[in-house]
């Protein structure tokens, strides 16, 4: 029998695909430490659990396809607090950022069309978009520039008659990179100049160090045609379990071709809105400091750590909780597996994301890996300290 | 801007393109009664709500893609109750039977495909399949032969070398068809000897009248490769805010390049399949036969009440908690909007779902509507007398 085409290129994810060797190790009785996965351990917020809770409908029904009218006013009334005028009919409630992503890339995208994509990039944006049978085209980036990407001359040449839209992660998921004003400027001339649409997920928008302030790309009401918004309560207030995420633009027309896409899959869960709901009406900005702060203080532990270890590289990141860093060893994604079937560290071990699915070509990446620091620093740094001996031991085995 | 060629071609949902017109009415002080939508109004079972309220973990974590092992568990111990021998891994938590539907035809199809559908259809599958190119190939049913479909002479001359699968729904909605056990064999003999994966939408499985017995596809065991079951919480405990599904095969390959969708994604709600597993484990046959009882009367009322209705033709359903009708107007679509808009009867209107969507050709549904029956049965049998009148004056005002 004959599958997809364009599923059969898609991938497995390089952040999921070692969990059966994950759950193979714990068996073992290995305690497993997790740079790999972006799960913070700071707790959800109670006012999520309360809402949950004090739920009063004896039945838990359908919502309305775009999401509850209490859901979507606090969202409009989160963005009316950074500045941004929004109606509710702007924003579609989604299945987390992840789903938002999957919809607007089957608004836009055919067959042979392109997005341009700073590289390294989120690997699962590979998948949403191949699905449509279109294609990314990296806009390459290195670790001497920071990663940084908004300027014409990088861009500019990349774009033809195929390309539809720019995708862009601010701040970057697995980069750590925070465009500036006048990058955010430059990203949106190009949008407009070329009538492409520029895609911004921005679930990580709170998480910005060194003063830098949040922003928002839908503050450019200059370009209300070209910007579509991805947004997610998921890493905002450390749930990710919850599953809310939104879909925000101004472009009447891609509202509602996404419509007809929301409407045919019925609605988003009822429950997890109400508590999303509480959590974007409940919280002040006392919760968003506290959670900067700590997301702070981890990223000064992983970078005081990480610096120890010879031979690996990495810079500083500006935001979210992510950073690339290149190890001495000639594969990280056979490291993975040896660090997961073969090494122990007084019973534990320790896993990282491959960075090879972060590049159009896998060679790029292949010295790379993505480090998520979403612990307490602590264990943030005995899982470094892990990852140095393991790295020796690899080295050592296979010399 | 460019859009996908593919969304410009689908529809807005028939079922929710009149939720803005329903906020209309409601607005201008309307009580709008509701044979449109699939919503029942018996209570979700508190196990559900116990489990969420009981949820200990102080973080809303990312689920493992495929599901949590709890709700997997739980829903192969459902199936090994029916009778069905399934592993974990023949299961994979979806969004709603919904998302289970978009993933097996992201999996299967390409351009150009086809999927052979009984017509009248539920119409968010022209939506799922449409998406990736390819399309739906009817398999017209009449009122006249209670909408029975399964016999080859019907079926096999729709096949051609673009066909990939059947896609049944089981019991039937729009329909209330049950397919016999020989008709199940014979669709599953279909599917097999012209290698064709067998899709079975099952979500009203337990809803059957008459004594006929509940039913799944996965039981044929001979046709593992070919058949695919969707399933879902949401009628069976009638949760549909709960947005908890599954796509089940013993299909390697299918599910293997499911897990690629499902990955990208990351997960399904943590907390709602905790409240999904409880149901699956804790609720007894008891509960089972008391929700079919309910809607057995419900089925009754809305038979007794549409049978008065002059020039009103329809089969008493066999399952699920729909039913199609014909009306004596010309175009049932212009009924709904004039009901909203002009029509009440004592400050009430009514709403249905205009049946031109459940069809290939529009046409084929013009004057007639399905009928959902998902609320109790004084209020069925009052929301159809509004029908009735309504039908009246539709009639008077074009004569």
């Amino acid at each position: 029998m004959k599958f997809s085409s364009k599923v059969e290129t898609c991938g497995l994810s390089p952040v999921r695909k070692f969990y059966a060797y994950e759950v193979a190790a714990e068996a073992k009785g290995r305690k497993v430490r997790h740079l790999n996965i972006g799960q913070p351990d700071i707790e959800t917020p109670e006012v999520f659990f309360d809402a949950i809770r004090n739920f009063e409908d004896k039945v838990v029904a359908y919502a309305p396809a775009p999401g509850t009218p209490s859901f979507l006013e606090a969202a409009r009334n989160y963005y009316s607090r950074l500045g941004c005028a929004l109606t509710c009919d702007d924003i579609m409630a989604t299945f987390g950022g992840s789903e938002a992503l999957q919809i607007v890339m089957s608004c836009l995208l055919d067959d042979g069309d392109e997005v341009l994509v700073p590289e390294p990039y989120y690997p699962n944006y590979d998948t949403f978009i191949r699905i449509t049978g279109a294609k990314i085209r990296p806009i390459k980036t290195t670790a001497a520039e920071g990663y940084h990407y908004a300027d014409r001359s990088r861009i500019e040449p990349l774009i033809n008659e195929h390309t539809r839209a720019i995708l862009i992660t601010n701040p970057g998921n697995p980069t750590g990179v925070v465009l500036s004003d006048e990058e955010q400027r430059t990203m949106v001339d190009i949008a407009k100049e070329h009538d492409l649409f520029l895609i911004s997920d921005e679930v990580y928008r709170e998480i910005v160090y060194g003063g830098r302030k949040v922003s928002t790309m839908m503050a450019y009401e200059d370009a209300s045609e070209n910007i579509v918004v991805v947004d997610s309560v998921s890493k905002r207030f450390s749930a990710t379990g919850c599953r809310v995420g939104a879909l925000i633009s101004r472009n009447r027309k891609l509202m509602e071709e996404a419509s007809k896409l929301a409407q045919s899959r019925l609605c988003i869960a009822t429950l997890e809105q109400a508590g999303a709901a509480a959590m974007y009406e409940k919280l002040t900005s006392a919760y968003y400091a506290d959670v900067l702060s700590q997301y702070d203080q981890r990223k000064e532990a992983i970078v005081a750590s990480l610096s120890k270890l010879p031979g690996v590289t990495f810079n500083s990141p500006e935001g979210a909780f992510y950073l690339m860093a290149t190890l001495p060893v000639d594969d990280t994604e056979k490291l993975q597996y040896f660090l997961l079937e073969e090494f122990e560290d007084q019973g534990e071990t320790v896993m990282f994301t491959p960075a090879d699915g972060f590049y159009e070509n896998p060679e790029d990446g292949r010295n790379k890996v993505r480090i998520a620091y979403v612990t307490n620093p602590a264990d943030l740094t005995q899982a470094v300290e892990i990852l140095g001996r393991g790295i020796e031991a690899y080295n050592a085995r296979r010399a």
